[in-house]
């Protein structure tokens, strides 16, 4: 099984800095553009043929959201940029797939990268980055391929549930990290089973499959989680302490709510690393108390039946005079000896508690 | 046997934020509301029917105490938070049993939610969630079902016992924690117990079963008492440090005796913490200490018999001329070669300490 | 053999805060009053009968100090506080034996809680409290029973020996602090005499005492002394920077002193640790090493003497025709082959330096 | 095997200092003056034969950058420092190549020291130092020896690509840092490759090589990669805040994000020291699986042929009165029941699930 | 043998605060006092016979540095302290020889404590406490005994090498503590050779010494080196921080150095620890895998003789009747099915990889 690597490569090596190259796999990727555009009353949903149809919610009293799948289109991400006067780093960054997460305060909007942890269709752990750019009156969201966990937004948007339509862009972006942080709470469960399925089978191990690796490999999992979620406190630590003008202070108390919800899913990560860091301690006093096991059986079995195999090589020798071999009860008398002799050992490690 | 949980599971995903949702199992629970308002010279304490009577105790002179339990009745919670103007967001933090310790300051009122820990009949460790919010005259607790650490203080607020009728709101909040940071006092003393049972255990285990399983489930213990009790120690901190109006300068003083309680509690869970780190070498080296045991018995065993048994066999031989075969004596010097052998090994082991 | 439990329990659960309750088990002690009272040039010093007797120094110019034995007199220091406008919650804390070490500022005078360790005539640890009161011109101490490490100080005052006569009440309770810090270090000597024994039998050890006992309870113990030391150092860095009036500048100095010295004691106790923590490693590696010994007399002894037995089984077989048999120096051609691969096998292990 | 030490020795004992004394082993080393000075619209590119004549580029409008290799030769570098008003101790510092990264700020010029990695063709990690001052207009870089990982840079200067020509003398800097940088991130992918390797072998393991002696080399190895990494972060960080008049504010985006860079390569070792630290204890599982397997093995043997022998035994003796013997089946009854014997016994094995 | 204690005793119990009492085990050394006395153009050397000798240095124009050596000569010491107006704490703790390094700012002088290390000629790892007063023009150090370090610089100082002459006290105490900083490098060094050693031992090691001994003893030697340099780190950021006039700004930078060299030894110190611990879990596999090996042997041996014994033992039976016995060619056939079984049991222990 090729196992998952722990990161991916940067950049290629001597690239001029701020140069947007894309650094993923999906190169085949469509473009897909999504533009919610919505206030208290008004609501239109639609996809957008080319980037420049997008160029309009620049100056709009409307909250925006545009949506763009597909990080392999580096044009189309350079004219945005260009359009919205997004840093060529950003641009940089946003293609890079292999960013940590951050948030940069550019003063005209607010740039937040993340990650977006699921499981895959082979119960693979895949961690997705979305970046955001919060604008005064939108809000772009840079995701690599279609599929995400912004539906049950999408819905509220479209149905005016909650306060969405009433709120801000920065509203909004607060929704779509609260969106990805929730999901980390079903990692952390699905985490949270597959250790106790190892826990278990740790216990009642009868295979001879090595155990440690499996080990090994779910603490690796729970490190990738952990790398995604950590930095992520830090970015909504600053996002809430910052006094830039495209947060609200009413939406602040919402940000801090994110920040107790990832405290309590760090928590739970660190919880999850000390009992996986016990399970090899487990593992080990398991190995070894199933090796005490078998050198019982043998040390009984050898115990017994070699002093009982001694006395029988006795009166096989061939000593032209043994006393004992004239004896008409001899034979019965070597078989009541030889039960004796095996009760007591019986006995013996009876007691010893090896039996 | 079915193992606790480390973590319950936060909201819906895709759940509006301040939805109040309640995200307990008890969803069969009465609501009980009880009430005590007191001052210097008079008290009441009475069962309210609907939460709209207590809606009288915003603005009174005397100290009131609105205890709530039943958190499935998110209605009444909900026109509780209408009435007295709790945030939203603090009433779905209320109704969620998943929170994390903390403490939230919104000027006209204080909101703390802490962790109640004692063990319930089945020997399980329970964590139950109370939640408090403290006005300028009044505390209402919210606590999930029926049975709590308050009866002490019901009783003291009935016979004017201490200072607590003499004393504001803040006092009564107050006591409320210390009462909930006292019993920690009695988990901390249970879990002593515990590690000391366990600790026996490994020195004298003589039966088969893996004791790494109930170390493993003990330290998990710890670790959910440690989850509840660690963050508690910021928040009095926060409630010390706080120049909010809530908190007469008088009160301080109590609140750092808590802090002082709660710094030992944490201390001893370290202690335990420690004690529990260090039983999984000690039952590694007594696992190792008994192997040594089985073979020395073996090698013992073998070490005797099988250079005995070689001689037998050699007389054992069919060779038509072996001359000891003819001696008369033979067999008897044969049987005293036999036991000065046995004695020499005997004495190699001893010396060895091996017996 | 009853292990030494590793905390105390605070009080009463539910008990009213602010009473003063005595926690410990000496309830029959007798109360007494040792009063110290001097000045450059006098000095008297007397047993008191009753508490009363002590409230003349409230007003003196000069330097008191009374020492009280016998914390189950609970009245007394109520009186006694009540006399010199001690908070309640201190007077709480004196009786309240299970107290971390701490400062507390109140104005008008400091209060200081430390453990006094010593090793009684069983060679048990004991941590006992004592409690300081200093204001403008006396120091209060209190402990539980008689005996401490105050003699070199009362001689020290009878005879005028060193500054003590010429400075204030703040100098008279850094030479009593200093007193318990000083013998912390003979605490630190024994606790590193005891590693080295431990060390000594891990290394020698044949006897089938299972040492990891030993050296979890001197864990335990180095623990326990670290619990009383490591918030000593916070104390004495905040009675340093503090800029209460009762500690002159001069003083100071003395203070920073006791603060290297406790540095110092800190530096050695986390220098106890690791060596312990090392010691279960080396443990756990003896008892590979013997394992090792005894699997190679088993394996050599096996190795040797099962392929000799087959070969005397060969000719103790009964087939009608074997050729060797008949062969008249058979039998010393036989021992000759026997001997020649005792020696090989001899040679072979000897190469392998298993012998 | 020759190991390769962990450190190198600073300097001769009792050298006086400030004294500019080469320590590295090149010192047979050609001296190598390679300048480069352009502008936006300009650029030259040219081998200097001594040092003097990269004295002009002190007082140009141009950017200048010369690249040093050859630190053997101290009195050309002196007479540099001299020129250039550098102080001696940092003459001292370039020349000695066990500096440790650091940024030292001396008002007219930066004062920069970092290590290059790189794997040489034994594929044995190589730290070589690279040092860098940057003045008001210009770049001096001190190499020890020829090849670096500057050339997409030469590059970039010599065809205008990217925006190095049209930037000062900071970006020049920043670009050189963040080429080191950027390197350092195949080292990471190189390290983890042989991660994954070593992870392989122990579980595949069988061979009898002492697979813990590469454990602990690797191990070392990402030490001495996080000793150059880790520095470096301090260092970026503080010429991100430093408010020099050497870096302009433009500027200091880009070496934020070199810092990015940095902080994602420090993750990415230390998750590769969780994994190697985990991989010890993997090793040693496997031994015992291992050695299990071994036990069991000669368990059965043991136990299965140790009573059949017995049996054989009892019916070679030489009893006068055996009554068996004389049954004229018995030999077949005898076949018979060690069958049966041998399938119980492996019946048995086979339920405990040791075969 | 004896093992180094980690610690030394601080002084008697009881003892009176400011007491200058020698601690140290070389109460018979003699007094020896070397004086330097110099400026640019001046310098004179000489052996003073009495501490009063040095008491004209107070009031110079010139640097002095006088020397001495023997802290048992307590009252030279305090006459020394009585001119020169030092603290009666600073004389104390110049004779107590258990110090922990630290600096003290007197105003007037500077007091400084650090240790200078250096292998004994039986290879014991010695620490030696050496005390610096800095007055405005002169510096005095104090040590045990004759032998230190500082040869260099008194060379330096007679012929006027580098910029020692030119150059304040403050400079001639940075020299002093450079050239004790520069020998913890060849401690450094030495400690890496044994590590180095060691791991060779552990990797090789066929004799039965426990190195865990060794390992647990170098560990120590690490901790103590430790525990001398560390807190030089602090002393050389104060001493650089501080806005004494004893210390010109000028150099500070030199002070910086020492305080990079610091860090560096650090470093390695830090290092060192990582390696000694990784020791310990390699000798534990290395012994496993030696018992692997062990245990092999004599599964190998058992399992081919123990069969082949059983069937030898068959047809040794005295059956009347059995049927091979009477065969011709019988005792053949035995032997071919013997090797036959061996020569089966030798591929199937090949294919394991246990040959």
């Amino acid at each position: 099984m090729a196992r998952k690597r722990l990161y991916r490569s940067k950049k290629k090596l001597g690239q001029i800095p701020g140069t947007v190259v894309y650094t993923g796999e999906r190169s085949k990727e469509k473009l897909s553009l999504e533009a919610f555009d919505f206030d208290k009353d008004s609501f239109t949903e639609k996809q957008l043929a080319t980037i420049e149809d997008c160029f309009d919610y620049k100056n709009t009293n409307t909250v925006s959201w545009v949506n763009l799948n597909g990080l392999n289109h580096v044009e189309a991400i350079e004219n945005l940029g260009k359009h919205y006067d997004i840093h060529h780093l950003v641009l940089e960054d946003i293609v890079n797939i292999a960013q940590r997460p951050k948030v940069d305060d550019h003063q005209t909007y607010l740039f937040v990268v993340l990650k977006m942890l699921y499981y895959n269709n082979n119960n693979q752990l895949v961690s997705e980055q979305v970046s955001f750019i919060l604008g005064k009156n939108y809000v772009f969201t840079f995701q690599e391929a279609e599929g995400d966990v912004f539906d049950p937004i999408r819905d509220r948007i479209r149905n005016a549930k909650g306060r969405i339509r009433n709120m801000q862009a920065d509203y909004l972006l607060y929704t779509l990290i609260d969106a990805i942080v929730d999901h980390y709470f079903s990692i952390i469960e699905i985490l949270g089973d597959k250790i106790e399925d190892l826990e278990t089978d740790v216990f009642t191990n009868k295979t001879s499959d090595d155990l440690s690796i499996q080990i090994q490999d779910l603490k690796r999992e729970v490190l990738r989680v952990r790398r995604a979620v950590f930095p992520l406190r830090d970015i909504i630590n600053k996002i809430e302490k910052n006094d830039t003008a495209l947060i609200n202070s009413k939406t602040i108390h919402y940000f801090k709510d994110v920040y107790d919800h990832l405290t309590q899913v760090s928590e739970n990560i660190e919880l999850h690393r000390e009992v996986i860091g016990g399970l090899m301690g487990m593992y080990l006093t398991s190995i070894s108390n199933k090796m005490n096991e078998v050198m019982k059986v043998l040390t009984i079995m050898a115990s017994i039946f070699i002093p009982l195999t001694f006395i029988a090589g006795v009166y096989g020798m061939n000593f032209a005079y043994i006393p004992e071999l004239q004896y008409k009860y001899a034979y019965f008398v070597f078989w009541g000896v030889m039960v004796v002799l095996f009760l007591i050992l019986l006995y013996y490690f009876k007691r010893k508690k090896w039996l």
